[in-house]
């Protein structure tokens, strides 16, 4: 693990009036962390309004997120925290509580998804700023711009899959994109894309990973005869289905359901498992550890 | 499907007293068997006080449950019933609302169905006599005699495992066994066996099937990094892990969770769902539809 | 119990094609109901796909909900069922299978559970026909035009309200409405509506009733310290907060939330819910024991 | 809020051997707590393996839990924690790890709770010591001495309950009793008992709180109809039913279930919820904050 620059992201700058911060940070585990930084946001006036730590005793790795409020400029607390993320190998970022992360919604044809994520950041203050929606159909455009976002229109197929991911990515680079959600999008990202951008993208998988890789996981949970259907909502890596899963959740099912009525409960499940991923990811509540999550709720 | 003789069982004869049935029932769907049903029982006096039906569009089959309270002997509603059940070539079974199902638990080391189901029999109603308990270890010796039940010490080896399940199968006859439960009992049982005992065999399986099958699933699930764990459990066949479904459910974990912790919280989903799994059985809740169950609740 | 003349509703009368019909009823229980329905339905040629039945052997009431395949017209349903309920003083009601009913949706300024019901009705067989939307407030005009529905705005205050209802009535007659959803209308309705609509209307509640009754339940809630928050649904009678319930679930919470969290939180767990109780008494599942309900899923 | 001695208990003394520590405190919230708490830990080589906080914005109090490794000795760490918690006000207990909480606990006829408590305390690493059980009746006794245990029968009656209480805080001395568990104890502590032992006592209610507080709750639960039934575990205080919430949880129930089935279905989660309450305790992950709980899970 190596020292990783924070990104983002800039809070306000007006003097005296103290900002909500949120630092999330990983690295080595070994004693004395927590007092260090708790140390280095005390010199700064912080205070901590919220803290969690995470020590993986199989990976040896440590996990921490604080939220603090400080009068400190965003360089000020950069200049404290640097000399620490390289003493103890840290990766760590530090960003403004609430800030809307700029977000990207990839979607094919079910609106379930997409129009859970829109009212939900209209209405429940879920921290995303939805900068714009791809779709590889047009029949979500509508629902799009009803809530006032730019829908691009992007067709991809056997053929144009390069052309079209070149799009996409141009327009990720061009919004300054920090997150591409997979809204039911239908079509699988090539490992280069997925590589492109490691820890950015998330998907929600219509099963209960592991159980039912692959395609018509309804149609194989129905054939197989569960009692529970479930959503899974996980990081997407070259491995189909195999990324670190974030959340995941189940509906009770029984035997009068039918292919047709597991694929409408499980709408359900789906918007609901993948806008809890995205407000804890939007939250920075979310740390790698290896190909699995910690999740600071 | 070929008409199948009611199996089980005397229910009082006291004339004049009336008793309470159940019977249940599966067929090629067509019309006009409820009427029939019902009509026969109407003629003995029968007042149904539950019954559900489902047909299923894709087997074309069809399913029955039917409590009726009537003054009729078990020879007048079988003499009733025979008819049609030839006429619709149905499967069939009537029995008392009630009556204990003669059960054999199968276990090794891990006390916690066994406690459960033991304690559940003496204390909620659970309607299982356990006429006996197998272990092919003596750890659970005293908590079987506790409750009073014979204790079977049948130990397995690989040179004795033949002999072991003759023995097993001398015991299931002996006693007049009609449901054998394997409550994390560490030993698969052999195709022969299977098909033996078939549709009278449950077992738990300690994850959310048809995840994580085979050895060490909290060990998997761990490594996976599942957000839930869950149990399922099954009738065996000699498919391993593959029997139909009859329950299910899940757990929520984070990632503080050892494989030691999945191992403890998944003990009380087990124990949960082991429990209702043999609860529906031995009310007459769970029928058999191909590779799938209907679940009359 | 008095015997109900069958309202609603024109199956197709294309002659020969079979509709799918639902047929609910209640009376006193007794034996000989189920063959007597099934019987007549059987005349018919009616192949029965669906029954439930439930005798409370409290009320000594029996209830009923049979979906049937026939050829039959109405007309010739009705004249088969009328001597069976007048023998037998049933409460009845036949109906066309999935046949949307008619809905008028009432709200005041929160979104989540119109748009969840808009939603549901266009993308997930909701069955319901959203025949308009009245706002107290004009905030959700938009939203419902985006639907294609139209709006009404019936403002309320102390000294209009009488006017106001009977304005709302006065739609409810002339939109030939069924079904009334009060999705989060903070007005109390008079007892006097009430009455003239009971059965008819659909409240979502936003605690665990009878948690919680009255004003600000996410307030007491948090007050209170509670693990698991939760919505109910029911219908509305004169008794504030006492109706019928349908349908209640729970999400679980800790002591990190404050009551807005509460707030959007729960914004969840009311759509969900009142989108269940909406669906099942629109697919003719609900029918009232008392001031219970009985729920044929 | 003033400062508090930490009671408990001897950590092992061996030089050199690192022991594991749980350290919680709750105090007025203010600036620079995680930092002095951690340096005095970091002082003595602690170090911290799990750590969470919380800052109570509307009672403006900070409560902390944290587990530290650390060859320092008792003496030594309560030297090096005793002027922070003056400086800060602190409330503070010092335990170690695991280490087993003396407990009573009560019973009347129920066994599901009892049976519970000593069983997941033997197989499932509940940090308990059960050193005794006390029961107003003799039924539970045979259960109580399988598990080796010793049984107290101390029956109550009007005239003879100040005598009995008596009898039961002499036991809670005599006993070095930590937490008194009401497992299904049929009896209302007096006032002054519960007084005497604030802080120390655990019910479980079998109701979802403030839902049916009081007598019979599945008799109210079943006449209100509801969906779900529930039960709380809270601490005892003199006012009945009203302490502070620990854990919660619901079952699903339907319009079939008869009050005895509530009962049966509700034992299930009776014992889940109240061992959940239990194991956080024993664990020192419920913290007071005034008539509300902070859960550090």
């Amino acid at each position: 693990m190596t020292t990783t620059a924070p990104s983002a992201s800039a809070g306000s700058t007006q003097p005296g009036t103290p900002e909500h911060w949120v630092l999330t940070l990983s690295c080595p585990d070994r004693a004395g962390i927590v007092h260090a930084v708790a140390g280095a946001l005390a010199e700064h006036g912080g205070n901590i309004t919220e803290s969690q730590q995470f020590g993986d005793a199989e990976t040896q790795l440590f996990f921490m997120r604080v939220q603090v409020e400080s009068t400190a400029s965003r360089e000020e607390l950069v200049a404290a925290l640097e000399p620490l993320a390289e003493t103890f190998s840290m990766s760590w970022r530090l960003d403004v509580v609430g800030r809307p992360v700029r977000t990207l919604v990839l979607v094919s044809t079910a609106a379930h998804c997409l129009n859970d994520l829109l009212f939900r950041q209209r209405s429940e203050n879920l921290p995303i700023d939805i900068v714009g929606v791809v779709g590889n159909h047009r029949d979500l455009e509508p629902l799009t711009e009803f809530y006032g976002k730019e829908f691009h229109h992007i067709p991809v197929s056997k053929d144009t899959k390069a052309e079209a991911e070149a799009r996409l990515l141009a327009l990720v680079r061009e919004l300054d994109v920090e997150l591409v959600v997979l809204a039911r999008y239908m079509q699988i990202l090539s490992d280069d894309l997925c590589h492109e951008l490691e820890g950015q993208v998330i998907n929600i998988h219509h099963s209960f990973l592991p159980s039912f890789k692959g395609a018509k996981p309804y149609h194989q949970a129905h054939d197989r005869g569960v009692k529970l259907i479930g959503a899974t909502s996980h990081f997407v890596t070259g491995d189909l289905d195999e990324g670190p899963i974030i959340e995941q959740d189940v509906e009770r099912v029984d035997h009068t359901r039918t292919v047709e009525d597991l694929v409408a409960l499980g709408q359900d499940v789906e918007r609901r498992v993948l806008a809890r991923a995205v407000r804890w990811h939007a939250e920075h509540r979310v740390l790698l550890n290896g190909h699995r999550t910690v999740i600071f709720r």
